[in-house]
């Protein structure tokens, strides 16, 4: 890629903090110009990376720190230390997010949000989420540093379940803040409900609805995050302005056969779950592939039971995942998958039924924060583009509160969710600069 | 079905007993015809039945009882303390199978080997290898109470793992038997190594070649066994004569696509291994299915990593079985199976790999045995018939010591290797009765 040295970065940096943004009763310019501690953001992520990290691995072997787990709350107790030691008063809501608040000059004023997540995918990389979460610490405690108050208050988050490996629920915690409290709380997910669950990493279940957050409670909400496809990388540009937010349905879909032994079992006479299921998930990508488009389909997760290597499949359970910008689209593509499954159920002698598991709509980015993202890169001398988001995050819940934004940074061949996710420490400060920036940006309009 | 009334039945019995079969110095009209006892057979696996049954289940709700498990243990641990009882002397071979033994008048003879397995697949039935090895014990005890003794010794055996789920071997105490000791000690399956799951059982790893048996060593091996087919049922005879059993060559197959963002990674970038597999398990079926004859092919165990809704496959492990009486077509089929899954790894962007992780020969059932078994069911009134194996058997492996047959008694709707596995109690007994029937018939000759 194509960037600035670094001290031309820096350079840019600090001629950028002492331009035209005046805060509160001073200007920037008499104070030392705010940056976040790279050096820090580095040696957190990795400390981090510790927590759910493979026995015997290393950083680059990835993380399994799926939401509720052990390494979960592990992870969970570290960053609230950070916090605490920044003075933050580190709150867990009754959802299980994690809240650390910095006032601000005028106190009337809704606070500006930023944050991301910390818990991940089995097998997931060090980079989605951890950067966005660790960062949002580092610019509070840059503004610390340079005594900077802004006008709104600051708050950061650190979203409980967003992956959604846990109960099949994505964007989990900023789904109970956006006001959606209908999760079952008796589900069992791993031998442990999801009111135990929350329980585990603080939340309190009894008193969920406190959680929530009416609309208008921010005045702007924004998220750093890598961008976990291949274009800025291809491209060059070190900075992702992000558009809109794919909206995600899930199903969970049962294919019912008969289990049966595989020896005296003729060929004819069989029910075999497994078969069905293997037409079903290449129609799933028959469909998707049908008409042009960035929609996306995946068949993620398949469980058989019994699973053994001489019984015929008696049961499949397994997750189709679509996901586009047009709500619409969705469901066009899920009512043509469906029609597959219900032929393919008669020729294979098995049922298949479909339950609808989760369902996120689309989001659009707010064309101000945008700009305000742009502005701050190309004052910092950073290319940007716009683009939009194929992965969920918790800025599509925030969306519905008040305006939000995105800011992506490259990630090294397009790889996420598996443990060669990387995205160098060069850009992951660039990407802190960019959040710590648009923030001192937002809290002026 | 039609069969003789119970009354008829036992007369039958009596009269076939005190017929023509004279044994040792006494013949049997001079004691009380030897029986087994049909109360204690349905009681006894009644009873066995409780060693891995699903919590709060019945006895219709099946067994998870796995070779090595603790229910495996429990349900050995039962069986032996019947023998003892019996004053059978049970003793643990290096391999892990039971023996128990009583002596002929001739000690120069061979002994006659009868019995089976009780472990089971997971989410199995209560007949498929319990009948036989319970009925064995029934035998040996009915001989007792008649006074009866044989020229040759009688030795019960319960098998060790016949079933293969754990370490992918099926029939793996009666291979060791057979002289097959290559079987790796240091495997790890379910957390465990081979060598310490031969420990739980009693077995003993190091000396594993103390198990081994030469030629020879039998007078014949007996089986009385489930159909686990629909065969004699929906032909209302009661009496299975088997001629021979399926060679069974079983593959393990490692799909490796890369595991990647299921929102973010385009469908023309992905090398999904769900996907792969699919086509995969598809072929199976349409190459098995592309030449007339009885053999079949399964994918019974599918599993992923990382199995979450929102990453697209990376790793796909699958079992492939296939199963038949001739080891020339199952070496042609496996060998069409690989140019399919040639072609699909080329069209999916993965790599697909297959390893032989079992193969037993098709094995032939003795025709003295089989005479053996007619004139017994013959005697007993019992309409029979000659049927192969589509399932393995133990018997397999001791058809390469000695001469071999085995008896199979109607498996209802043909269903095995399920919790609906069923035979009836009354033909349960009459199996045990034609077991009982041809121990005596094969001592005379």
């Amino acid at each position: 890629m194509r960037y600035p040295s670094r001290r031309a970065f820096l350079n840019c940096l600090g001629t950028a903090a002492v331009g035209p943004i005046v805060l509160g009763r001073r200007a920037l310019g008499q104070n030392p110009s705010p940056r976040v501690d790279a050096t820090a953001l580095r040696r957190r992520i990795e400390t981090l990376s510790g927590f759910g990290r493979p026995p015997d691995g290393t950083f680059a072997d990835g993380v399994s720190r799926v939401a509720y787990s052990d390494a979960d709350v592990a992870g969970r107790t570290y960053v609230i230390d950070l916090m605490r030691t920044a003075s933050l008063q580190p709150r867990v809501d009754a959802a299980g997010n994690i809240f650390g608040r910095r006032a601000g000059t005028d106190g009337a004023r809704p606070p500006i949000l930023f944050g991301s997540h910390i818990d991940s995918v089995p097998n997931g990389g060090n980079f989605d989420g951890d950067l966005g979460s660790i960062a949002a610490l580092g610019v509070l405690e840059a503004l610390e540093a340079a005594a900077l108050r802004t006008r709104h208050p600051l708050e950061m988050v650190i979203w409980a379940n967003e992956e959604g490996v846990a109960f099949n629920r994505v964007l989990a915690g900023s789904r109970v803040v956006a006001g959606d409290v209908n999760a079952d709380m008796n589900q069992v997910w791993n031998g442990i409900t999801r009111a135990d669950a929350i329980r585990k990493i603080g939340g309190d279940p009894t008193r969920i609805k406190e959680a929530i957050r009416p609309q208008g409670a921010h005045h702007c909400y924004l998220e750093l995050h890598i961008e976990q496809g291949g274009t800025l990388e291809r491209e060059s540009i070190p900075v992702g302005i992000v558009e809109g937010i794919v909206g995600i349905d899930r199903y969970e879909v049962t294919v019912t056969g008969f289990a049966n032994h595989a020896g005296t079992t003729a060929m004819a006479d069989r029910r075999d779950a497994l078969l069905a299921a293997s037409h079903l998930t290449i129609a799933v990508n028959t469909v998707v592939n049908s008409e042009p488009g960035r929609q996306v389909g995946t068949v993620g997760r398949l469980e058989i039971t019994p699973n053994a290597p001489n019984v015929i499949p008696g049961v499949v359970r397994l997750t189709i995942e679509l996901r586009d910008l047009s709500a619409e689209k969705l469901k066009r593509l899920a009512g043509l998958i469906r029609e597959r499954a219900t032929v393919i159920a008669n020729e294979t002698h098995t049922s298949i039924e479909f339950t609808s598991i989760n369902s996120s709509v689309p989001a659009t980015a707010a064309v101000e924060v945008q700009r305000a993202i742009e502005r701050v890169a190309g004052r910092l001398g950073l290319g940007s583009r716009r683009l939009p988001s194929g992965a969920a995050h918790d800025a599509q819940m925030m969306a519905q509160l008040s305006p939000m934004g995105m800011i992506f940074v490259p990630s090294v061949r397009g790889i996420s969710h598996s443990p060669r996710e990387l995205t160098h420490w060069e850009d992951c400060s660039r990407g802190a600069e960019v959040l710590l920036g648009t923030v001192l940006e937002m809290d002026r309009v």
